[in-house]
Formats: C-alpha cells, sequence, structure tokens
C-alpha cells in the first residue's frame, strides 16, 4: 500500500521522522548551524500547547516575568556543578560592535567586551540573581515566577524539535522558605506536567526521580516525565527539579524568618519546551503523516468541498457557511475552498494531521448529509450523516479523539515496558533488538558491568519507578 | 499637596518617570549592560498588549512563525544600507565554548567559529533567506508572517522599556507580487497600529510618513505612528516600511508570475515592541503613579476591604463573593485581603494604576453599597452605591474610563502642535522653551540652518502631515 509519507515507521524511523516534518509543513532547517525555522503551521500548534501550559502555570499562583538573554560569565562560575554541566557547549558574546575591515563585516577589535556574555542555556543564575533582592522577609515567599524565551546549548547533533541548539521553552522558578515546601513544589509542577501530557498532548508518560548520576547540574531531585515514542525510545518531555539551596547559596537568596532569623531559601526550577512537540510527532504520527490530539489541532475540522465546476459557488458556499456553525461552537474549522484538486485537498490535511475531515459533494449538498473521516483511524471511520447530527456532535467527536487517541498511546507504552530481573537478562533483550522501557533493581546498575551496556547499547536509565524506587526505567533515548 | 512619586512630573519628567516604574513594580535594570527585567506586573501589562496585537495581526491574516535568534554575519553585507543601519552596534557571538582558565571562565580559544553571528536586531535578511525559498509563483503570495521575539541593540544611553539593548517585539514581515500591493499593505498595517493605540492604549498619535532622511535602513517608505509624552516629547511607538525590492533582490525573492515571467517580489515589514509600554506610562500616569487603560489593566477593579479586627472574616468574604460576580462579568478582578493596612493597599494599587478602586467597610456591608474611585479623575469622582449598581455598570465603567482617557490624551496631543511659518520661528518658540510638535514646510528644513537647529535643541523630523505632505512635524524625542 503507497503511503504519504516514505520511508514508513517501520522502514527507517528517523528517515519517517524528517519527512513527516516536512510532509506536514511544521520547521525546516535554517542556515545558522544547529538551528531551525518553526513555520506557521508548526508554530500554530506550539501556540496552542503554549497556552493550555501558561493557563495551567498560571492556575498554580506562578507570575510570567522576562530576564536577559545575556548573562555574565561570572555567574556560571558561582555553582560548581551547573558550570560543569552548562557552560560548556554554549554562544559566547565577546563583541558589540561590527566593523569593514578589508571588505568583509567582522568583530572591530575596539569593541570588545572586557567581561562576555553566555546566551542563556537556562536562567536559574540571573533569575537567582533577583531573587537575592526581591526575597527580604518570609512574607514574599513563596515567590514563584516563569518566563517564555528562547535558549541556547551548542548541540553537536542536532535534530529538529528533539535537539536544537536554540529552542524555546518555559522555565519556571520558585522560591520557598522551607525545604518541604520547595520539595512539594517541585513534586507538584511535576504532577502538573504529566496531567498535561496525558490531557493536551494525548501522551502517557512514565514519571519518576532521576537517578543521582542524571540529575540536573545543581540539583537535589530532579523528577521528569518520559514519553515513550513509536520506536520503544524514550523522550525526556519535561523535568521539575529541587534545586535544595545550591542557587540560594550561590546568589545569596536569604529571608527573614518569622522567628527574626536571616537564612536561605530554597528553590526550585521547571522547564518544558518546544521538544514535546517532537514527541507530539513521533507518538501519534503514522504512515500518512501527522495525526493531531483536537485540543492542540489549528485546525480540529477541515471541510473540503468536491466541487465540480458547474456548481463550485454554491457548494462553496454551503461549506463556508456549515463551517460558521461549527465555529459557533468554538470549534477551530477550516473551509478549504482554494482551487486545488480534492485529491490534493484531502492529502495535504491528512498529512498535516487534522482530526476531523468532512466532505461534501453535489449530491451530499443536496441531501444535507456530509461524509465525515477520523485521522486517527482512518477510512474505516469513514460514515455519511446528516449536516444535523455533525453539528450536534462535533464536539463529543473531538473529545472521544482526544481519549481514544490517549488510550492507544497508553496501550502502546504499556506493551513497551518490560520487567527484567538481571543485567545478563537486560543484554539479551537488547542484543535481540528489544525496544522500550526496561525495569530493573537500581543496584544492579551500579558497577562497570552496566556502563558497558549504556556505552553498547546507548541505553540510559531514564527514571525511578515512583511505586518502587529501587526499580530504575532504562531505555535508549532521543 | 504630596505626591505618591517625587519628584513630579513637573519638577523633573525623566526622574518621575524612573520612580514611577519603581512604584509600579514594572520593571529594573539587569546586571547586564543596557537591559532590564520586566518584573510580574509589567510582564502582565505587555502580556495584554502582546495579545490585543496579536488578534489584530490574525485578523490581517498573517500567520506568525519562529525564525533563528542568530544571524550568519555574511547577510548583514547583502544589502548596503541595512549594514550601515543596523551592523554597528550588535552583540556578535564569536565562540560556542567556554573553558575554565587560570581559574575563570573564558571563551574557549579552540572553539572559536569561522564565521561570526549576530544577535538579530531586526529579522529582514533570515527571514528573506527563507522567503526566497518559500515563495516560488505568485499562488505562493501574498505571504504574511510575524514572530513575537527578542531583539538584540546595543545601546549607549538605555533607559527602560524606551531603550534598552534587549527588547521584545513583534516583526512582521510580509511579501507581495506587486509594488501596489506591498505599499497598500504597508499603509494597512499602519492604520492598524493606530487603530490599537487609539483603542488599546488610549494613546492617540500622529500618523505619517517619515521624511527620506528619518527611513528605516533599506525602506522605500517607512510609515510611522508617534505619540506625545505630557512633557511634550515625541515616541515613535511603531513603524511599517515599504521595501521595495531591496531584500527581495539581496535575497533572491523571485516568484513565477501568471504571465510565465520570472520576477522579484516585493517586501514590507512592521514592527511594535515593549518600548510601547514607556509611551503607555508617560502618556497616561500621574505625580501618584500609573494610570491604566482598562483593555490593558491586568486587574481591572480592585477590591479593598476595610477591616477592623472583630469583622475581618465575614468582610473578607463578601468581598470576595463581589469579586467573584464581577469576574463573572469577564472583568479582571482582585480582592485584596492581605493583611497590609487599608491605607497602605490602597496606594499600592494607586501607584500600580488599578483603573477602578472599590472599597468597603464594615456599614458599607451591611448597607449593601460600596464606595468607588476612578483612578484616572481621583478623588472627585468618589461616589457610593449599591452593589447592584457596581454590577450592573461595571463593564460600562470600564469602557467610559478607556474612552474618556484616551480624550484626555487627545486634547493634550492637540495642544502640543503649532504651526510655525519660518525656521527663525521655530527657533523663538525652541528657544522659548514651547514643548511639543512644530509643523512646519518640509522644504524650510532642508538646509543647513535646519541642521544647526537639530543639533542645538535635538529635534528630529518626527513625520510628514498625513494631509498635506508638504509640511513635517518636528519635535523633540524618546
Amino acid at each position: 500500500m503507497k503511503t504519504a509519507i516514505t520511508p514508513t515507521r517501520a522502514e527507517n524511523f528517523s528517515e519517517w521522522y524528517q519527512n513527516l516534518i516536512v510532509a506536514a509543513d511544521l520547521a525546516e532547517n535554517s542556515p545558522v548551524r544547529g538551528c531551525m525555522t518553526i513555520k506557521p503551521y508548526g508554530w500554530a500548534i506550539w501556540e496552542l500547547m503554549r497556552d493550555e501550559m501558561d493557563k495551567r502555570i498560571k492556575a498554580a499562583g506562578v507570575q510570567n516575568a522576562n530576564f536577559p538573554l545575556l548573562i555574565p560569565i561570572d555567574y556560571f562560575n558561582r555553582e560548581a556543578e551547573h558550570v560543569a554541566g552548562f557552560a560548556k557547549e554554549c554562544a559566547v558574546v565577546t563583541h558589540h560592535r561590527l566593523k569593514m575591515i578589508d571588505g568583509t563585516l567582522q568583530p572591530d577589535p575596539d569593541a570588545k567586551l572586557t567581561d562576555a556574555y553566555i546566551i542563556r542555556p537556562t536562567s536559574e543564575t540571573i533569575i537567582g540573581e533577583s531573587m537575592s533582592r526581591w526575597v527580604q522577609s518570609w512574607r514574599d515567599l513563596p515567590l514563584k515566577l516563569n518566563q517564555w524565551v528562547n535558549v541556547m546549548r551548542w548541540e553537536m547533533r542536532p535534530r529538529m524539535f528533539l535537539r536544537t541548539s536554540e529552542f524555546n521553552w518555559q522555565e519556571g522558578h520558585n522560591v520557598f522558605a522551607t525545604h518541604e515546601e520547595a520539595n512539594a513544589d517541585a513534586r507538584k509542577m511535576h504532577a502538573m506536567y504529566a496531567e498535561y501530557m496525558k490531557n493536551v498532548l494525548a501522551a502517557p508518560v512514565i514519571a519518576g526521580e532521576k537517578t543521582p548520576e542524571e540529575r540536573f547540574a545543581g540539583a537535589d531531585h530532579t523528577y521528569t516525565v518520559e514519553q515513550i515514542m513509536q520506536d520503544g525510545k524514550a523522550l525526556q518531555a519535561g523535568t521539575s527539579h529541587d534545586l535544595g539551596q545550591h542557587f540560594a547559596k550561590s546568589f545569596d537568596i536569604k529571608y527573614l524568618g518569622c522567628d527574626g532569623k536571616l537564612q536561605y531559601a530554597w528553590t526550585t526550577s521547571w522547564g518544558t519546551s518546544t521538544r514535546m512537540m517532537g514527541g507530539l510527532f513521533m507518538i501519534h504520527a503514522d504512515d500518512d503523516g501527522l495525526v493531531l490530539p483536537p485540543v492542540v489541532a489549528p485546525y480540529q475540522i477541515v471541510i473540503i468541498p468536491i466541487v465540480r465546476e458547474e456548481s463550485a459557488d454554491s457548494l462553496n458556499s454551503y461549506a463556508e457557511n456549515l463551517g460558521a456553525k461549527l465555529r459557533e461552537l468554538n470549534l477551530r474549522v477550516l473551509v478549504d475552498t482554494t482551487d486545488m484538486r480534492a485529491p490534493d485537498k484531502m492529502w495535504k490535511w491528512i498529512k498535516r494531521g487534522v482530526p476531523l475531515r468532512v466532505e461534501i459533494g453535489a449530491r451530499e449538498m443536496e441531501n444535507n448529509t456530509v461524509t465525515i473521516t477520523r485521522r486517527d483511524i482512518g477510512k474505516e471511520s469513514k460514515q455519511t450523516i446528516t449536516t444535523d447530527e455533525l453539528i450536534a456532535n462535533a464536539a463529543d467527536i473531538m473529545k472521544t479523539i482526544q481519549v481514544e487517541m490517549y488510550e492507544r498511546a497508553l496501550k502502546h507504552r504499556n506493551s513497551q515496558i518490560h520487567d527484567v530481573a538481571t543485567l545478563a537478562d537486560l543484554e539479551k533483550e537488547l542484543a535481540k533488538g528489544t525496544t522500550g522501557f526496561f525495569r530493573i533493581k537500581y543496584d544492579l546498575t551500579k558497577n562497570a558491568e552496566f556502563e558497558g551496556l549504556i556505552e553498547k547499547y546507548k541505553i540510559s536509565r531514564r527514571c525511578l519507578d515512583n511505586d518502587d524506587p529501587s526499580f530504575v526505567y532504562v531505555a535508549k533515548s532521543y
């Protein structure tokens, strides 16, 4: 059977992914090394994802703010683990002017900065500096801040959406009076991420704590939500960190307690990024292109009038009219009245993953019926119903698609979790090519033999089992 | 009379502005030279401004996208005027790694980039590069793109919101088949900006074309909306450029016409930024702090229960209940039940410019009345009405405040426009200290004598008179 995307997922998952991005017109590589351009259709998905996340962030009592893009190099010196983790591959700003020298524009030697800046790879340091001034007494706590910004980490092996040098994200930074509150909040934001993945992205996760080996640079505890792709690989889709007093001590974030004692505060940070889009695509898309959950679909319904020359005008306006009625129900609807051939339109919107396709021909118009097809199911879901039935049920159809996409992904996730009792068993499975998450006693992984498997099979510890932290999930990952 | 902000506007407008920003908790200078941190209250205003603008941008058929932060230096070489205008003071990225050398982190000499990048000061070049691939035939036109991003221009004399090295903005970039369409669209976006300033920011503008001396680097025509501050100085609040074929030729943006002929396209660009916030503050704020138009006020109404110890709980919950009812009308309402003293609460929200203050004491609760005060008018507007009246009229009060704030600003603007017949008259007014916009024959400004006045009085040509382009408006500006 011919598919819209070649190769198929089964043939070559990684090439399929690249071609999917082209076919659905989501993004492209840019002339800037490791950076991508997100095209309008891709960005429209991100705006919906962002708004859903922002709603939850605000409901959690967090305020948005905006901190500088550049960070004085010196700030990275202050937190030793953080330096090691982030100061390595980053963009360094060393000059503030260009000059035409020998006919080419070059950094002006007279405009060299005494102290260089780096483009933020993450903002714990510069936000910590502000917090040290904003937090004075227990009355100022908790302080919960978030920003939606671009960050940069120089990537040697970039891959669109999954790993790019520049990416867009939200980074939350909270301060508390006690460790207990800070840790509880880090877990609360972690739970918020899991809920978001489920209800917005229709993406099941494995949620748990990172092992010490995989923690964020400068954290006491890192909580992660790990998604599982159709090829069985893991994707870290969001993390929440209990930073202990590391940053409070490095940046002097102190408060006067109600007991009159000056003491260090406790901080957390938590983030999700455009990387989630890569997960969204690799969890749901198929060999014909994108499959979008209705909550984040720029168009939830596309109406395609199957026009013949003699009936074009009346059919188009009939379709527009139906579109207007569906929009009144707060649905995002596109009526495609462009002059492409109907099969081309159909494939265009299949590739872009519109959840519900509505086709109307001249006969359907006469009978007040429409032919609908669900993108997530395809041909087998095709049926002809009355226009009134469509209007009455459209919102419910969206909900059903959202729920069923989640259930399908959950079933897949569950099929990709394997218990292994020993390292030998783990290696046997890996050697066989078994994909997915392997659940194994964490203690068994603390040795050179396991390091050998990491090396050989490119696996890593994804997170501890939330129900029994003596077990760890191990998988290949993006 | 004691004012919340000292000095007052009359005493020292520029210091008043700095202190206003502190008093209203809007922003602060950051440790990064020329860059500011926008605090939660300031950012909440920006989010509302951004959403109102974004709605209009989308309604104009423009799609949001996202292009890289970094621009290869070489791109600036391609458009001669653009180089001259923008390549001078910018942040240059020369390395992609840091290294610990002699105990301090420094750019790693082994990680020097062969070709340096600059942080975008504006994105005509890198978006032009994409457009050259995205535009192939007349069917691809018009193509209308926008992005909401941060940009950077190294500023030597930064001033919060008005001129900072990094700032947030929207930059629109459109491509058309003909010059006629491009120019009409540049004017359409210009008109959209003027409408936005009026209906969202309650800010009247002088809208017109820039003279050739003041055009954007690389534009054939620049259309500007100039606001006028309370001190009579101008603020360029938004510009829309007809770029002719400059960028189409530099970046090879060509299309195959329906006549089968390959030809260069015509481009426009248009932008507004966080700079508008500075205008918003300097147009409406007074000696007691911010005065916000309801459309962009994070809280449109603040309810302050005037509690005495014995009645605190019942009064607070009565106030919360009233707040809930007002929120049902889609109003943004804060019920301030913190344990600050009532006068302190009152001043806090006066300084932050909340359009309507609602005070409720124990007696008012008993009588089902409230005491309301409009921020834009102050004490004279204070009146006691029934709770039902407040609920019935709150939405209308917001509309009235919005309209009256505009009318007040318009009256001020009109008082600040002066016709002058000769350069001698102009100099006389400037020497006297007359503030505002001076309308003079453009031809009279094309000589060394006028250049002398520019030098001496720090004035500039703001724009041509839209009704009679043989006249130009001249003013001091931010």
